[in-house]
């Protein structure tokens, strides 16, 4: 039986511990969560009824750092979901390299720790034999790095294309098709919680190229960081730039782009009708490959759908050590 | 090394000698091919400036059954790509069937013996300890058998709904955008290669119905036959019924659906916008699952990409023999 646990308790957090504590993933228990307060470890697991809101208020909660659950006596498997950071991957970095070191499998959401230092971490889990899953970071539920790795192999993927960002997304298609502002769509975006306080990281295009970075090292087999990708975003694309657009039978859309020659990120115009093309918060991505030729993938980037990826990736490292 | 032999030497079969000969698939060697009329044999197996367009004319070559290569002595995994026969599956079914008893693995690109005894195969290649692989007879090179079983196995395939026939997808989008009628519609792709000389499978929606059984069969654990699906073709769709449509925002589509209830195909209406309303020859397969939502999986449905497809399969029994 694999001893799971969770650091990182919010939306993603709950909704996974749910699922695993109703068992729908053979061979794994969940045997602690951790959230940036303090932890429960429960060596015998967790039953669905046992899981509190709010950790802090179960009677076996502890106080003190997550770390203290990264340890390989007490679990084989990390499941790191803490908030995304850009600057210094923390804390999720320091989890996953110390889940690593452990000997512990990881499987992961958190985008920061495998944008920033994919090369270090990857080559971390391979060192000692474990395994490193993060098909949650990109585009949600939505298979795309398992995609390639488990289904395409064969073929020979030479260029990724895609809308990766819901929130820029539902902003560019309600100025497509309603004629808003940029400003009184972002607005609206986040008065209906698509959109963030502070969106920046989705409207400057940063969420997007992190994306595009783990796609490409992952995937393409660069080695590119994020400071290697051209980033352009949204925040000065104009109403009548949009309707220019829609009346040449294109939309413009936020495209992250990568090849062997470079990894963009950029407003663009895509052609109504192009699969590509999809609007709203859904997320699309176009694998550019030499025998298949374009297959393209669309999906719910974000929310609800992340837990079937996490889900995936765990019955993966369940199915890897149960044989 | 794998000794593989293809059986059907047309459009498919010639593409993929020449991927094998190149060595594009680790461990994998072509040793034989077989048309209608016979058969070459090379132990030391083929070099890709060996391989003739008429195998007739190759000096090696013998008249005979394809029978006599499917044969566990001379090889190790059979390539069945000979036509489609959707009254008896021949003689693709005997081919396959021959090679699950001789211990030999399949790769197929061949809907007929899959739709048609999709139960007795799967059981004998289980029973045999022998794999069966059929990603290229649904969707070209589109990933929708090894997606789900792949990558999406940790959540619930609930419905799928699909375009899964490009040539009645070509039909449609030149009446939509075009305002052709249907007959001349179907006459410009006859002239285009795009629909064959007799229409009558893709356009009663057969071909479509076949694939639903395939996918019913496979990722939903059915036991469905091609009878038990309810099938309208697009034969009596009006050009009036696709501008009434259009002037909705929506355009009619040959949708295949595969639910716990039911399996059908039938000509509907689908807004435009929606990921699925996808034109020309493109196929596009919606999967809906319980926690991922709706996945969109969208690419060419026929002819090159197909080759991907067999390619990813054959990599696939070279990795699991291999270790």
């Amino acid at each position: 039986m694999i001893r799971c646990v969770i650091l990182g308790y919010g939306f993603l957090g709950r909704r996974l511990a749910k699922e695993l504590a109703l068992n729908r993933v053979e061979g794994v228990k969940l045997v602690g969560i951790a959230s940036s307060k303090g932890h429960i470890y429960r060596e015998k697991g967790f039953k669905s009824s046992e899981l509190p809101e709010d950790i802090t208020r179960a009677s076996d909660f502890r106080e003190g750092s997550s770390l203290e659950l990264v340890d390989g006596r007490l679990a084989d498997l990390l499941v790191e979901l803490t908030p995304t950071n850009i600057r210094d991957g923390e804390p999720g970095l320091s989890h996953i390299r110390r889940a690593l070191e452990e000997g512990m499998d990881v499987v992961t959401a958190n985008k920061g720790p495998m944008a920033l230092a994919y090369e270090e971490l990857t080559g971390l889990a391979e060192e000692r034999g474990v395994m490193l899953l993060y098909e949650a970071t990109v585009g949600g539920g939505m298979p795309l790095i398992s995609l390639q790795k488990r289904c395409l192999m064969a073929d020979e993927l030479l260029e990724i294309r895609g809308i990766l960002n819901g929130t820029t997304n539902y902003i560019l298609s309600r100025m497509h098709f309603e004629g808003m502002t940029f400003d009184l769509a972002l607005r609206e975006a986040q008065m209906l919680g698509i959109a963030e306080r502070d969106p920046s990281l989705d409207i400057n295009g940063i969420d997007t190229a992190l994306k595009i970075v783990i796609l490409a090292n992952s995937l393409m087999n660069a080695r590119r960081k994020l400071s290697d990708v051209k980033v352009k975003g949204i925040r000065k694309v104009t109403s009548e730039a949009v309707a220019a657009a829609k009346e040449s039978g294109m939309a413009i859309k936020l495209i992250g782009t990568a090849s062997e020659e470079e990894l963009s990120v950029a407003p663009r115009l895509i052609k109504l009708g192009d699969p590509l093309c999809i609007h709203g918060t859904l997320n699309a991505v176009n694998f550019k490959l030499r025998i298949l030729g374009n297959l393209t993938i669309i999906g719910e980037g974000a929310g609800e759908s992340t837990v079937s990826a996490l889900l995936n990736d765990i019955r993966e490292v369940a199915r890897a050590r149960s044989g």
